[in-house]
């Protein structure tokens, strides 16, 4: 059977003419507002076993298998009654994490530009290439940086220690996007998670091949399978904490599996 | 006279550990919990007219010209009394922002490991080769990619959307860092803020020309001087406002450095 | 059929201790931690179309009628991964609001005091006195005084409108425990909620009579039942605009006593 | 010389009519903003060494002694840019907290209605009564209930717990502003803060014993004086906990009183 991913954007309406009306505001607050933002989105989303990540900030990405595409809505209504702007949400449902986004895309911008003045709260569901036989399931894979304390935080400047977690950021999420469909992101330290359709260990091999050949960074990876991101992550944590024990580049992937 | 920057490195102390401890901890949590400590920061460091930034969350960077680094336990005192975490603090002054890191960051490293259980709220100054006739001052450059709502939001899947801007933000980092000892920084939708010493308009040139031949991105810059990060930056940000309306490519430099 | 009410009592693990160890915090750290843990609260049961009161921020209390009382360990969850103290739970389930709220303080008073350094984190659910044939509903009334912007924001020193609001929400919540073993609360501007059993009209009009005589001040209220205190929240909120359009003291308990 | 008392009161521009606008909005959703906008407005005040309380919510007072009123404006600016309302401050300063709470009560109330919708933030300042030879020093006194743990949380009902430390609360509080024009506010667990002017020992003690005689509650006090809330407000909990240790009810009056 094949996977089923659904994927949320939550675009802020108008937020760059927001940002600069009547004047440009100040930095600091539009860094607070948009931290804040992405703060009660994970929130909200982790309540309901997903997961989200800050994308741009002004647009925001959510995994939420397994939820009512409906339940969206309460975001809208909180960010309406909490905060000085407000947001558009799209769903897409499809078997892969780039194509569940790309949906979920295409309902914001086919009700206006994103800065349009007249383009408020747009709610949005489609679905993309679904097979009659479908079950709901995410594959989400937990990369870190081998040794990222003793090699990068307490030897180098913070610069620079930024620069080369970011890079091998970028080039595992360009890989795993042109190659697997998959969407990765920086969730913070030297962790980037990845939310992929049902991919074996090679591809994960082959991905840390890539961003060490790329960005001379050594990844590991831990990966779990399940009906949400949150039952993913999970297992895909767990894995990881072996891979840091043991000192294994890939966990989690085999044993899975064989589960199925 | 030479520029004198000031930046601070704000360290989660022990984090790593801590996320994991006793049991890998939810995924959602931690990402609420980690944006709100830098809506934090940059709350705290915005009141006194600096600029923050998330950097890898563990690791969040402030530019604080003109205030006592003394100042800055306040924001330790915060965190303790409000997250389940502390901080570390390193400030920094030096002439370009990566040597004032660098001294931030070195006083945070000789007191131990960032995941040593007995190294907690740390606090250090230091200075890096600092002339004798020097002033607080910074350049901040507020960059943005031109028409990035037409070409990227409103137009391409939002996981393309983001990447790009990221590939651009990077390769821009990365040369700023390598050519001028500055610091850059994703800000949100499509917006870098640079923070360097003092750059001339063929520097800013080249960067753009640079990104726009590594990532085919096209960007503008608005650059400011001043005492303190918010005033570099304020006129940084409505001289971009004049690039939009204009069509410039880089506004601020000459107006500026005619002033002074 | 009887009604079920189910409250919970939200409590801060050794919290007094806390607040003084290794000496007393900041006071403005504390007011903000306290109230943004209620907001935390507030957040998570109107999820779940509960109602949340501050109660004393160290002890808050929670209308979450129609949720599983296990639920209630995923705010345990958050607090535990999001704030520097933890908290126990207690969730009642009886006919009357107090009894509910009796049966949840006592499952945490069992488990040892409050401010004991061993008692962390306790969790208990407990029934008292439920009849047989029982539905889970609940009555909300929202009183507010009638014309306050006119007789007291737009008229008297702040300090005074503070006082008669106070002691208006006082008589009133005396009144209604007393009588009717019923929960008020204050919930900002000239607003108490009340959660009650299935009270009449004359219920309701002594319970105004009893607060103009005792404090001078009218208060005006809309009722409303169901099976959340959100839905019966809401109903009570439209009856009392109704009041506030109308000079009806008392809207919403005969309609809804008629519709069952 | 006498003291002179700096108070803001900070008001909620339109905020009835915002909260049932185009429908009553969702209960939880006002009570969480409320509380953060509270959060915020302790953290911003803390952080110029004063006290906020939260008043009725709506209206929230903070003391800002030493502070200059103009800066109260960013204030006003922090929550243009995060909040969905806006808010109005008046600032007054007075030799009593009543005094200048009136002073800035008055303040807004002429500048129009609460619910007035062409009224959005209004700033304004002003004096009463100054005496030619003041300084700026503020009295703070901060009590709490002998054993609340042992006499009520650990042992009665939450919601009789709540309703014998809010009668405390209002006895207080009515007795301090009627006797010595003093603002007290409740600041969670079984705390009671108040502001006033150069009282002696003797006042307290009457006070104490009016709460007992009113409510049969049994109150302790430690006082701090200082040129702001927060040095007054320090001493003084370093008072109570003094009280706390000895048994004796009232601390740090007559010590602070000799040092002058």
């Amino acid at each position: 059977m094949t996977d089923t991913i659904q994927m949320a954007l939550v675009q802020i309406d108008e937020y760059g003419p927001w940002t600069v009306t009547p004047a440009p505001r100040r930095e600091t607050d539009l860094q607070s507002l948009q931290a804040e933002l992405f703060a009660e989105l994970s929130s909200f989303v982790g309540e309901r076993d997903g997961y989200a990540f800050y994308g741009r900030f002004d647009n925001m990405v959510a995994v939420t298998n397994g939820r009512d595409p409906e339940s969206h809505r309460a975001f809208q209504r909180r960010v309406r009654n909490r905060y000085p702007v407000t947001v558009s949400v799209g769903v897409g449902r499809a078997t892969t994490p780039v194509d569940a986004l790309g949906a979920a895309t295409e309902e914001l911008q086919a009700a206006g530009s994103a800065q349009a003045d007249d383009r408020r709260e747009v709610f949005g569901v489609a679905e993309r290439d679904l097979p009659a036989e479908a079950r709901e399931r995410v594959t989400v894979a937990h990369f870190d940086v081998v040794d990222a304390t003793g090699s990068l935080t307490d030897r180098v400047n913070a610069a620079d220690a930024t620069l080369a977690v970011r890079r091998a950021t970028l080039e595992l999420a360009t890989h795993l996007r042109e190659a697997h469909d998959s969407v990765a992101h920086f969730v913070g330290g030297d962790n980037v998670i990845a939310v992929c359709p049902d991919l074996d260990a090679a591809a994960f091999d082959e991905a840390i091949t890539h961003v060490r050949e790329a960005s001379d960074i050594e990844l590991q990876v831990g990966v779990g399978r399940g009906p949400t991101a949150h039952a993913a992550g999970d297992d895909a944590k767990e894995a990881l904490e072996v891979c840091r024990e043991t000192g294994t580049r890939i966990r989690g992937v085999d044993r899975v599996a064989a589960d199925d």
